[in-house]
């Protein structure tokens, strides 16, 4: 772990999904993990950061020298559980340059004319790139089993299209960490209508939020059954209790960088002579 | 201005091409228009970070209401110059899902299978957008002058085809900032010694940068030719100092404050009612 302050228990073992879980069982207001406030929880973004962006340019230097290595965040969640800050706060840490971001809304005429599995191939990580997705592919069988938008044959048949993706990224070289921020349902209320309190919020409400939220216990099912039929070893899910933010952003960085340690980096070697470049530098 | 401490002039006014400006007479070391030392501009910029971000969301929600308008900021510069740091400390302050990044590199065979703007439109920032250009279709006038990758009369009609690609922008909606980080030769020499002397920094340096470094007076020159042929009222150039980072940082900051300040942005108007929508979710 990168870094040991205030954490007792490395949150990438805590917030895995298990064998027999049930998110029914999953506290929204815990802090697992982290002995401290949101103060200290602060700092350590802060100090994370740094440790990210340090291991990020790392992999980008790989990417450069040819090591097919990327690390992919698959990032789901009810609406305002705090995508959105993860994004700002947490991959904000690291040079855009070699930050691949993808948000997935409403899919286009173009895109429902492919497979669902079109549009997201497109946006992978390249080698060297930390890839951020934003909405994902699982909207597919979230949004589409609850509002039965594909049959129960189709949403079968994707769950498997899925797991092959996502194996076939793994195994392609690309560390794939998926995150459900998970939001209380009387928090999100408190959190929507703040957005209905300031016209500079307006802008981040939609009506259809509320749509959503109606179907709140058929949602917390649809993940359930994700959880069941997408979890693997190539491609874990992991649950952050998201009703404070600040522990769900050192979380979710806590993530990245374990799995960015995971790849055991190491910088390239030159694919020049250091010497030789010194001299033609001095006598240029 | 955004931030009237230390600035006495708007660099927007002072790094701005003018009729008559020549390459070979600015000075690399200055900090013009700051009054204060490397202290105070970091803190200027940790300042101006907050600025731009608030600046960028409200470009993000206008975007996202279907008005036209975004930013694009092009950077180019000799090696070492710090294009790398302005994304890193000056991008990466804004909300990655609103920044469209792109970086380019020698090209393809695909892209070399189209004519020249082909990759360039490809990446231009959509409504709501900041863009990014590390390196441009500038590349296509400078090395493709310097080292004669182009005929004569195709380097004027791409001067004329870049004008109009520009004017198309400006006139859809983008407000285009054109930087050249201006270094001095001496500090480049340093700059890439010094990546010569650590094993972390061995990737970053290519023995292809002192070959270019060989032409540096070629380069100048062309740069002299880009600014005649291409400064313009709707996609202006800005000449910045860039021996001191931190001043170059500072500068490019407050030039995307100034273009994002121009574009005189309001929240939008929420396109529901807000009371029903308060009552509606008060119910769920």
């Amino acid at each position: 772990m990168s870094d040991q302050k205030h954490w007792s228990a490395e949150p990438y073992e805590l917030l895995r999904v298990q064998p027999g879980f049930r998110l029914s069982e999953q506290r929204t207001d815990g802090t697992p993990g982290f002995d401290g406030d949101k103060k200290s929880g602060e700092k350590a973004l802060a100090r994370g950061g740094e440790r990210l962006a340090d291991l990020q340019e790392q992999l980008f230097a790989c990417g450069r020298e040819g090591e097919p290595r990327s690390v992919l965040l698959v990032l789901q969640a009810m609406d305002t559980a705090g995508k959105g800050g993860i994004v700002s706060h947490v991959i904000g840490a690291m040079n855009p340059g070699g930050v691949h971001y993808a948000g997935f809304g409403k899919p286009t005429p173009e895109e429902l004319a492919h497979d669902f599995l079109w549009r997201v191939w497109r946006e992978v990580p390249a080698a060297g790139q930390v890839g951020v997705f934003d909405r994902s592919h699982y909207e597919d069988v979230l949004i589409g089993r609850v509002r039965e938008l594909a049959s129960a044959e189709e949403l079968e048949r994707r769950y498997g299209a899925i797991n092959a993706f996502e194996k076939e990224l793994a195994q392609s070289g690309t560390a794939v960490i998926k995150v459900m921020l998970h939001l209380g349902k009387d928090e999100q209320k408190k959190r929507l209508a703040s957005r209905l309190e300031r016209p500079d919020k307006y802008w981040k409400f939609n009506p259809a939020d509320v749509d959503e939220r109606l179907r709140w216990d058929a949602y917390q099912e649809a993940y359930q059954v994700v959880f069941d039929r997408t979890d693997s070893a190539y491609a874990p899910w992991f649950v952050v209790p998201a009703d404070h933010k600040w522990y769900a952003r050192i979380a979710v960085q806590q993530l990245l960088i374990h799995a960015l340690e995971g790849l055991d980096l190491e910088w390239p070697q030159p694919d020049y002579d250091v010497e030789e470049q010194r001299r033609r530098l001095e006598q240029s």
